[in-house]
């Protein structure tokens, strides 16, 4: 097996067309092809052109073009809205890239369950506001809600906002209809809420990348959704104050907030200029964003005002509290827009989304800062600081050349994993490895470790046809 | 590959006391071998014979054990306190029991990151013991908690009482340290509340049954110990009301129990005097258990008037609330002992663990019912109402004979599976498949999961040699 793929000849475009129809099918054409050469990774290092793009709308379709892939023996790369952070989507192979766009259908509600069932191409938000005049809620709230499709969250186990109180992606999934490699169908889990019938396969394939087989249909549980959600903004004088309230709010307020989010102060600055917004906060060197959400105002406003003084006890200099929702997503908004805005001003840059056991998140934060310092580079860090997952953007200086950032970057990254395997850390929380991190896998599981994920590959995928150039390097 | 194995000969057994100390290895001693022959089934069916035992203390004697096992091709069955209830512990091809009642110790209670790090061969209800005194819990609940081990919870993904608000076991593994088929020694997970670092192994692990290989050490998650737990005991005149009202309950009331157990009168009565205890609650046909549990005992009491007040308009006719320990516990152990006390007045019966969606649970024990009176057997039923997980025990009337029995029994689980495939249940929500119900997966996953099932055991024990015989035949 190498990774030597067949080349996409005009007569297996034809039989691709056959299967999913002319107007869904992309080829020969550059400009239409390109946009789906890359994800939301800025720059060009994580490009790569897929020979053939289609569009189909059917379980059986998608099962007909892996079926061919796998006896032509051609890449696949499934892309949902390309919105992922580890290059995932982009097919680093060539190939044929299935996009999920046209299987972008609710299926069914089932109230008496408490489950949803959708296509893997509908907007994780859309999910949301069909749930609300029901009265439910999908729990999953990934920062880029707003575009994402909720295919890729299950490809990737999305983490977001709220998974301090709910947990990430997988939590949630209770069946897939899942392509396997060679083109067979297979139903994963179901409408149970507990299933020990043979290997969990379920959280096997959460979180797989798109390397073991292609969702078609994704089973959800939905909970009933809280009346009322409270928002705290919480300045501190400097980032390692705030940083370090995190760890004891957690485990000595007694209360389990929905979210704490970090920000350092680079980080909101840069998403308040992309959003044009003004906060009065100018001489705040980092903030913390903490949600409740409930059915009970008066209990919650307890917990908030528990959690307030709390901080106020370990160094917050103010505590503004948003107890409505154009406040709340004025807030959230900001918090939304960290990464997007970064990508714009900060062209050469790498985001990072490292997770350490939540106790030493604060000391993680200042050895960056050291790291960054030695360097000369800044790691603005922002993120999911109640599960220990943070976000750090590695920026190079508007001074510096192209050169000396491309040589830099790795020294940079390594030692910044290095750090983070030292505290049993690992190099991705919800971004997913992808091709991004791929060469940096060893930095912080064991060869054994890489040898069990490439050996469940080889057995599911022995032509390694299924997004190929993705977690580990693959040939034998 | 085949399931001819090496027989256990005087040098091999040798070479074992070698690594585990003489004293820990039990050899050619039929009577000190019996009690590792069989599980908690009840019969004489399930029952197999070790050729050895051993009782290593270490991660390395484990490793050691079971290297030595995979080059000389001998089977290796891991077995915890012996609780389980599908055959998983039972050696059926002999070969080497490892015990893991020397690995005894909780090794770590990390109170800033809310984990507690333990070694296989703990006691469940230990570790809470444990945890207590500092607040907190380990929030899993298996019936059998006072005597089973937290590495068979984890390795069968133990249920439970509490996993309607907690979850089963898989939730709270964070991290193991696992003994491959090989011998190799790796490490998965770790003191981390989300990672995607490569393929979520961890859930792959959890559930596996022993046949991916040997947990050696377990980090789990802990959570503030709610101060209160209140009960309710809700009596109904007959079984289909009650099981009716749970659907109900948990889409409508807004609340979310800890806990919803079913019981019917055959299943209470039985426990009930198993344990010469006596409830005056002779006119009831089945009963609800419902437990809350929080810090605020005003909002709790609010909550369960809610429920208890939502049931009796479902035909429920007495609810009496315990809202103290003692209380609570009496109605608890009455529920904890229904599979004990099955086992001990029915001695030809088959204990199922069927999970269906949550809101067919009432009409599957109606058609149980059905079913039972068609082939003269009774099914009395109680279990995990609220997760739609429920526990039957298909028995036969003290005039049957053996034989008729056992011509019998075959052909209602037949029927039985195929009503609970028919609503997309599956035949096992938390006691796993072991050898008692393997030859019934085809009743409910179709022959592709099984084979990828089958796949990845191959890819991580080609020789076969963990636990074989269980969750599916293995042989090419």
């Amino acid at each position: 097996m190498t990774n030597q793929y067949t080349v996409v000849t005009p007569e297996i475009a034809a039989r691709l067309e056959a299967i999913c129809g002319k107007n869904y099918v992309i080829y020969r054409d550059a400009e239409r092809l390109e946009p789906y050469s890359h994800d939301e990774i800025p720059g060009k290092h994580y490009r790569h052109l897929p020979e053939i793009v289609v569009r189909p709308q059917s379980t059986e379709e998608v099962a007909a073009v892996i079926k061919l892939a796998n006896e032509e023996h051609i890449a696949v790369t499934p892309r949902g809205a390309g919105s992922g952070l580890s290059g995932g989507a982009v097919p680093v192979y060539g190939g044929i890239v299935i996009a999920t766009d046209r299987m972008n259908k609710i299926l069914e509600l089932d109230k008496e369950n408490m489950m949803v069932v959708v296509q893997p191409g509908v907007i994780a938000n859309d999910i949301n506001e069909f749930l609300r005049p029901h009265g439910l809620l999908y729990a999953g709230y990934p920062m880029s809600m707003e575009t994402c499709y909720i295919g890729g969250n299950v490809a990737e186990n999305a983490g977001g906002g709220k998974a301090v109180k709910y947990g990430v992606t997988a939590r949630y999934v209770l069946g897939l209809e899942v392509v396997l490699p060679n083109g067979d169908i297979m139903e994963v889990g179901g409408k149970l809420l507990k299933d020990v019938t043979g290997y969990n396969l379920l959280p096997l394939f959460t979180g797989s990348e798109g390397t073991l087989g292609f969702f078609t249909k994704i089973i959800l549980k939905v909970i009933p959704r809280p009346k009322y959600q409270f928002d705290l903004l919480v300045l501190f004088k400097d980032s390692r104050t705030a940083i370090n309230a995190v760890p004891a709010t957690m485990t000595e307020s007694g209360v389990t907030p929905t979210s704490i989010e970090y920000m350092d102060a680079d980080s909101f600055q840069s998403a308040c200029r992309y959003l044009n917004e003004t906060l009065p906060y100018e001489e705040a060197g980092a903030m913390l964003l903490i949600s409740v959400d409930g059915n009970d105002p008066e209990q919650m406003m307890d917990e908030l005002e528990l959690i307030g003084s709390f901080l106020e006890k370990h160094g917050a200099f103010m505590v503004y509290v948003a107890d409505n929702p154009a406040n709340s997503e004025r807030i959230w908004k900001i918090r939304r827009n960290v990464a997007e805005s970064f990508s714009l001003y900060f062209p050469r840059q790498s985001g990072e989304d490292v997770v350490v056991p939540p106790a030493c998140i604060a000391e993680v934060v200042e050895e960056f800062q050291q790291l960054a310092e030695r360097y000369g580079v800044t790691i603005p860090c922002y993120g999911h600081a109640g599960d220990g997952n943070l976000h750090s953007r590695v920026s190079a200086p508007d001074s510096w050349s192209d050169e000396r950032w491309e040589q830099t970057l790795p020294l940079v990254l390594k030692e910044l994993y290095e750090l983070v395997a030292k505290r049993g850390g690992r190099i991705s929380g919800e971004h997913g490895i992808g091709c991004k991190r791929l060469k940096y896998m060893p930095c912080v599981v064991s060869e054994t470790f890489i040898n069990v994920l490439r050996s469940i590959k080889k057995a599911l995928d022995p032509n390694t046809i299924m997004n190929p150039g993705k977690i580990f390097e693959f040939s034998d």
